[in-house]
């Protein structure tokens, strides 16, 4: 087999056989097929698309080429979610405690943030004393016992995405569903749970800009999930601003840990009970949505969700003690009004950039390495549909440098767009798939 | 401007700038934007294809990353011929002593030959001391004293297609107009002639299988001349069977100097007819095609072609003599005939595979570096429309080493395809651009 003959058939618009696509991923992730070869091809897919078998061979190739995670010491029904990237998404620290308050099994791994999004892993360690980097033996001890755990990615999971990713990232390749389809699913699949929730991310601040790329893109997230064998939903939610108020990472804790108590409503709230629903029809735990929905509000209600947080940060090594009294999490030293200059209704919030405002603190990280400082970000005080007055409140700027304060005063208020009337809005749940 | 951006455009189907296409040659040529960025391009281009204007720039952009010919010290009009690649081809042995007896100038760099190809330059080192490898000012006191020289191609032309080209070949991105016209032409311009033929081969032994595939080409490479500035036309021709009766280099120059005399008919004769009448025709040395093919013939009919092939071969160190008995030319020591074993009307014979008998023999390069024996070779007997009988000559092999040559006899006969009945053929010359 050689590596141009299959790039010229994927070039051709044919279809590639199972074993071609398993000498290419085998082939490159041990070295053997240079990048050169390997753009190319990343390019042909993008340009020519694959069917659903070859995504399915794709991502069968790419999870089998490190370590899987074998969950089945766990008892109970695994579940686990993924979301394609928002600002202000702190989802898992909401809906994680939920579902396994409702007797789901949470055995997650999560990442890092990298540029204007942040990371489930770098939020959680928010709480004094957070160990993310647990062994495999203590994760699935903490999940038997308290039927959840979240833990930092593995470095050989899934060995090929890593490779592959990086060499897309500068061929102008991103952009591919089959593509995506393979680097997500096959990450999923190696983390070897039973049901998989995909939040898809839609509008100005997510990769899929319209609501129909992101319903192929969920469409083929679960068409390759549920061919591979697992239980799949795919909730398309917008993304035309940051998701809730909050954006940093003890900040996001803090406003989790709100919902969790039943003092915050809105679009996090529902995207939590969302996916939440269909984690819990998905995995038989209900036969309904409006049971499902019932269910989850009930962990809100009765405390159960929040105590699933404490037990997991305590389990950890963390200081339980933060989820009941968040005055403990990090704080940051300047707090600085963001004041409007104009009048009107809130039109739309520069996701992306209201990431980088964050970024711009210290929040996040431009590389690998960056160190980052948990404490600092901004809190929205306004978002689409609020109607503004000149000089009245936007949000908040947390910070720990003064001078990068004043700078993102003036940052967050330009991510903020007005008009005059107030437009009938899309609804933040687009769909479900 | 990053290559990233410039591939992402290409990739969306956008059209390049000036300035963008400059960036990317320039960089890549200099080793500044790597490979695997540059192969993601060439597949963008390949399926998303290019507008005149930008095949135009690129083009440019690759004559000029290197040094280019100045022919203006050679007076009169310089003229110059392309062949997208054919077996057996020695067109240019019998052409440019044609069109310089008329008057033409012919200041023309060749190629060696590699895989099933060969190249005029290791044919005309079948003169016994002909040298190739002349400086520039010896190059261009030949061509204004005698009014031709053909040297091999030196080192800086065109870097930048030398790079290109070696990528493309293990990327699955050979086969694309706009990257063929731009690696072609940037050639063509590079070596500074006024008038520029080309000879695009067609049909299963050549890259363009079908005539669409082939003038599309053609109308791509003139479209790109005349848009430099140069006069150009393009000849569409059959390649469903090797050019001419003689594959192998001293073979190839024996059959050359046979149409020269006046001794064969045949495709051979009628393509130099053709392209020679472009030639003049396109420089205003004829009003008519009429007038420049009666201008052609009169060349071998009064022996001045064979003249200035002589004087060629003289002025480069070669053995003049050797014009005029062939004898003198190298000669294989064996000589094996290939028997029929069918009945039957040649129906067509494996350009490529015939190549690839003369270099199983040692007359074509599998690498670079391989030295090729110039003696060996074979020479067909029969031709498609022939009638052959069951033991009937096919043709004969020229090999230097006695098993090489009995396997060659077999995989001659091979090349053959028969049927009962004579088809009605296509014509040779298949259309003029």
């Amino acid at each position: 087999m050689q590596m141009t003959d299959i790039i010229a058939k994927k070039r051709d618009g044919e279809e590639l056989s199972t074993e071609e696509i398993a000498y290419m991923i085998k082939g490159y992730t041990k070295g053997d097929i240079p990048d050169y070869q390997m753009s190319a091809m990343c390019m042909a897919i993008l340009l020519r698309g694959m069917s659903d078998r070859e995504t399915l061979d794709m991502t069968m190739s790419m999870t089998t080429s490190g370590e899987n995670l074998d969950l089945s010491p766990i008892e109970g029904i695994k579940v686990d979610k993924h979301s394609t990237g928002g600002v202000g998404d702190k989802t898992s620290l909401v809906l994680c405690p939920m579902v396994s308050a409702c007797g789901l099994k949470v055995a997650k791994m999560s990442g890092r943030g990298l540029g204007h999004t942040g990371g489930t892993i770098d939020k959680l360690e928010s709480f004094p004393g957070f160990n993310t980097n647990i062994s495999e033996e203590k994760f699935f001890e903490n999940v038997n016992k308290i039927g959840i755990s979240i833990m930092g990615q593995t470095a050989d999971l899934v060995p090929a995405d890593k490779k592959i990713y990086a060499l897309r990232d500068v061929t102008g390749t991103v952009p591919s569903i089959p593509l995506i389809v393979s680097s997500i699913m096959s990450k999923k699949l190696a983390s070897g749970s039973d049901v998989i929730v995909l939040d898809v991310k839609c509008g100005s601040g997510a990769f899929m800009k319209t609501k129909s790329q992101a319903k192929e893109l969920a469409r083929g997230l679960t068409r390759i999930g549920r061919l591979a064998g697992r239980k799949c939903a795919a909730v398309i939610t917008d993304m035309d601003q940051p998701l809730g108020y909050a954006v940093g990472n003890a900040l996001e804790v803090k406003e989790a840990i709100s919902v969790l108590r039943g003092q915050q409503k809105g679009d996090l709230l529902e995207l939590c009970l969302t996916l939440g629903t269909c984690m819990l029809t998905e995995a038989g735990f209900a036969e309904t949505k409006d049971e499902a929905r019932k269910m989850l509000r009930k962990t809100i209600k009765d405390g159960s969700a929040l105590k699933k947080l404490a037990q997991m940060v305590e389990a950890q090594g963390g200081d339980a003690r933060a989820v009941y009294d968040t005055s403990l999490l990090p704080e940051a030293k300047y707090k600085l009004p963001v004041y409007s200059t104009e009048s009107g209704y809130v039109r739309g919030i520069q996701a992306e950039q209201v990431g980088l405002v964050s970024m711009h603190l210290g929040g996040g990280r431009a590389t690998k390495d960056s160190v980052i400082d948990l404490a600092v970000g901004l809190v929205l005080d306004k978002k689409i549909g609020d109607h503004v007055d000149e000089g009245e409140l936007l949000g908040t700027i947390h910070a720990n440098d003064e001078k990068k304060a004043k700078e993102a005063v003036e940052l967050l208020r330009r991510c903020y767009r007005f008009s005059s009337e107030n437009h009938a809005r899309t609804p933040f749940i687009k769909g479900i798939i």
